[in-house]
């Protein structure tokens, strides 16, 4: 019955991690799009900036402040630069709504860590230790009693993944960790600067942020409490011509005494209920994850070998950035914290080629 | 139920043409995907051809005989070069199940055209009176009762979809049509070939088969039959790098006293009742259509402008080779030849970025 | 000898055409980069916006005026937007030195028309006169003795070069001529524009100002010229997702006993002495131009087809839209002005893949 | 003096790497080209395989055996999959031409390496002492005197390059080694393989020969050299969406007390004379290498940055795999053996974009 469908919001609905809340949205069966904000599309039709949408919405771009967003809907989905959603979330907010924040304001459980890293004093340190950090395989229960989810970032959900099960395992040697990922250039989001320019990012690959990238501090904190130990990290992000995906290539030490089969053990047995995460075999011949295997989708397939010669683990990572690493999860957790099926809306195959 | 469920098989089913059948045939509620088999890989599961579909999927590839399946399922999809559906469809297969061939075999309503434009005798021309010409727009009522389904090819569909109204109005010069072409690559098949490898069309654009490519007949065929004239015009493809999609740029002298209203409200008029055509509006500063915003969906979509200083009409008309233009029609076939919602397992809305 | 290289300035050097003058101009053996301007980067070593120069220059971006650059240099090149070197080329300026202006302020020889597709008033109408139109193959004499170049348009050289010989010859119909044409993005620029951003060009074509594109009339005059008629066409441009290259498709019908042979003689004629020009077979089964074959070099490559059912041409014609559609042709054009031999600095071949 | 020419044969001429030596040594001014070989072209004119090169080069494909070729030429060039040089390059065949050989069968001093990597007998271990390893910024005064070059892989060039000088200055944990390298598709080669269909790598990204990559024992073996121990790492390999370029990201542990300005002095000292190797500042607002810099040239760019939180380094080069990872530094190494200066026919500027 319509009655039943819960409200929800979208804040920032004309960057690309807005438009693919709304995409899947307008699909969710038990949801209804009530709202988009955008900043630079005021009073025009969403499917006027969007054409793909044509015929299935009449949502109109406005600029609605938060506060009011809370009192007409069930959800709110900020999907906000860095900075904005610390300001404007208040307890009042979270009492009239739940809320689910794609940017990187809650996800640090540190004040003094975000300003370190984001180089900006947080607005709302109060309301920090509300927020539950949405990676749902890892934190499902929390999620579900959540006002405030922390929707993780993009890099940090698939490294995070990719660690996680043998860091809880002891598999590994922490400080011997290197992660080198790979991400199309929507993760850029869609403003406009020179380093998404076509041409500029055309038939060529890029490092950036070494060892200064935001997701590090978030990947490390929620690997720290995983292993109950300090991790710190190398983690090198890359910037490749394509729409969407990030590979994940981590590599760390196994401790002694480790083999395949171990490895193969801890990966199955923590993810042996999580629907979006595919584990690959281990043998030599077996299929590794590829960004195309999940573009589209809300998985993140992993796969690893063993560099016998080195001692070393690789670990192989895969999902769609604005998927499992944005809008798809934020998905994911809503429908976790309404008591949906967790792969409502979330059912499409990837699409491939 | 269950027993309500159509029984499909897929030949080819590890081309791109029949792994997107396979794909959204997965979603479809009234349908179960019963058998597939592909040339190259006889006992290997789909899943491990295509991890994309792994954890959805046990199915395995085999080399079951058309009229095995036949016999076992309710509708067989065919995704063959050409030649090989006009050899093994015969009047016994038609009477066990209803057959949708998305090859040419069937398309042309005269063998000697196919022979001159295929270089290849027909096998069965005595079939070719039944088959029906699955352009879903345009002939819905004989699909709802037909056997056997001629599946248009991509660039027919696109071409004769951006067309048939001002035809059918008599609205341009029929001489005068040009139709420039651009597909992306998956539109020239899996198969290993100089032309599709990687290094030889990224970045780089071809013209192809000027003045001899086989669905210029089929398109010339429809819409004469819409026109009520014999229509002869240039269509000329150019291969370009992306995965998806193919646009259709048309050209044609307008008649006279033809004005812009009068070829909006053709198009307006032929689509109201076809929802998977979207017209644009014809404003200077209104968008046109453009791949992306059909891709990974069963639109077509369509805009035109007039070139007033040459008095000539240029369609704009683009759709997703893959959807569209072959297994998203063929869907569309089905659901109308088993009365299902026509729409069903195509509702997804095109993916962008 | 040192003292006898010639002296040149790049006005704009920052944006892609610029960039471009200065990578084969630092090549040229008988000219001296002598000082090279921008908007953004004034007082930035030009190795540090491009670190592909480093080790190569010591070039400074400067905002010297164009005035005081005429004093000090042979050549002064101008890749600004259109609009710009109208304003600020004088009498007093092409005393001092030779101008060749990449832009689109003296291609027009009316400055009615300027204003009707530029929507502008042009600055300096009665210069115009005195700017000789830089296509080398056609205008070889008058741009020896020249002070003022009007350097092509991109489209304009490919489409001009495809159908003049058929229109000096009087082979086609003037009135159904159609150029439909297709570009790399590097085409539109550098500057920061959503329709450059790589996920709104990527995996996607379009066509674009239907009807309205500003190197319509500017084809239209040169062809007018070479045929002795009044050519009106109709021209329409997309973009697509590449980084380099135009490729034309141009249509006509045939007139009145016009062969194969006759149209590869019009083609072999007037490129007879044109080493920038190759004319392809005629043959079905010849190569045709395609962009990757000339990619980084000055050539333009044209073929043609004669499509018998329809009796019409269709030539297709392929260049690198930075060499010999802006800053190539702008080099050949001062090497013939400069008495070098017309091919300096443009000797490369093109770079495949 | 025309008769001061080197002349010289390329077998395999219509691979990638072969048609890049084709193509850089027609401009070469002290090189006659005298013959190519194809397997696949024989008795078809190079120009049609490429039409890049028409009005360029009238040379004619054949299957001309070594030893014919070696009597008539002074170089002979080997493109050639690995195990067909080890089987024709003979005693015989270097007394009459030097041979440099762009394949993998001599760079590994060891048989049983060789055995162990490539799963092959090797045919002519006797020889193997005979090469010299091509890798020119390390081995300049061993090519000079060279009859049988190695020239190294296109990984293995990008990795030593990068590594080589903290290395030779101690200045790493040498276990604590990972590479992770990035590469266009023409470092796969022009055979058809489903790998480099287009359709099958654009759009995505997949790491590939984990633990196994044939280049791994050779940049081994080369840093063992340089840093007089015997050195293990991890290298793995990832393929992406573009025509040419690989970027390697390396990472290491420091050595106690090494910090910045140490590192950077090591760079420039050990390519204080190497002209084709560019060393990037250090700070963190410097530009870091792309593969867009060096794109169409010889360079190959190196910069790092110090990831203080864990100690380590981590190194970034970039380089075209068909330059300096394959014809280009074959060039360089015929410079050198030739006395020619070591940048003839290589020293044009990166083409951007």
């Amino acid at each position: 019955m319509q009655s039943a469908k819960v409200k929800v919001a979208i804040v920032g609905a004309t960057g690309y991690t807005g438009q693919e809340l709304v995409r899947l949205l307008l699909r969710h069966p038990q949801v209804e799009v009530n709202a988009v904000t955008s900043r630079s599309y005021v009073g025009k039709k969403l499917s006027d900036v969007f054409p793909s949408l044509r015929n299935n919405t009449a949502l109109v771009c406005t600029d609605t402040e938060l506060a009011a967003l809370a009192k007409n809907n069930d959800f709110v989905f900020l999907a906000l630069p860095h900075g904005e959603a610390a300001g404007s979330v208040t307890k009042d907010v979270l009492n009239d709504c739940k809320i689910i924040d794609l940017g990187a304001d809650f996800r640090l459980e540190s004040a003094a860590e975000y300003k370190q890293w984001y180089h900006l004093e947080h607005a709302n340190p109060a309301l920090i230790k509300d927020a539950v950090y949405g990676l749902c395989e890892l934190n499902r229960d929390a999620i579900a009693g959540a006002r405030l989810i922390a929707n993780p970032g993009c890099y940090a959900t698939c490294s995070i993944l990719a660690l996680a099960p043998v860091l809880k395992d002891a598999l590994i040697v922490p400080e011997s960790i290197v992660i080198d990922a790979k991400s199309g250039v929507s993760g850029a989001g869609r403003g406009l600067t020179l380093g998404s320019h076509f041409n500029e990012c055309n038939e060529t690959i890029k490092a950036y942020a070494l060892a200064s990238h935001r997701h590090t501090p978030e990947i490390e904190q929620v690997l720290s409490h995983h292993s109950g130990g300090t991790i710190k990290l190398s983690f090198t992000p890359h910037l490749m011509p394509m729409n969407r995906g990030i590979l994940v290539t981590a590599y760390a030490t196994l401790q002694d005494g480790v083999d395949c089969a171990k490895v193969q053990a801890a990966y199955l047995a923590l993810y042996a209920h999580a629907q979006f995460v595919r584990v690959y075999d281990a043998e030599a011949d077996a299929a590794l994850p590829e960004t195309r295997w999940v573009k589209g989708s809300n998985y993140c397939d992993i796969g690893f070998r063993i560099d016998q010669r080195c001692n070393r683990i690789i670990v192989v990572a895969a999902l769609d950035n604005l998927l499992k690493g944005a809008a798809g999860q934020a998905i994911q957790n809503m429908n976790i914290m309404s008591g949906f099926d967790e792969s409502t809306a979330l059912e499409e195959l990837p699409i491939f080629p």
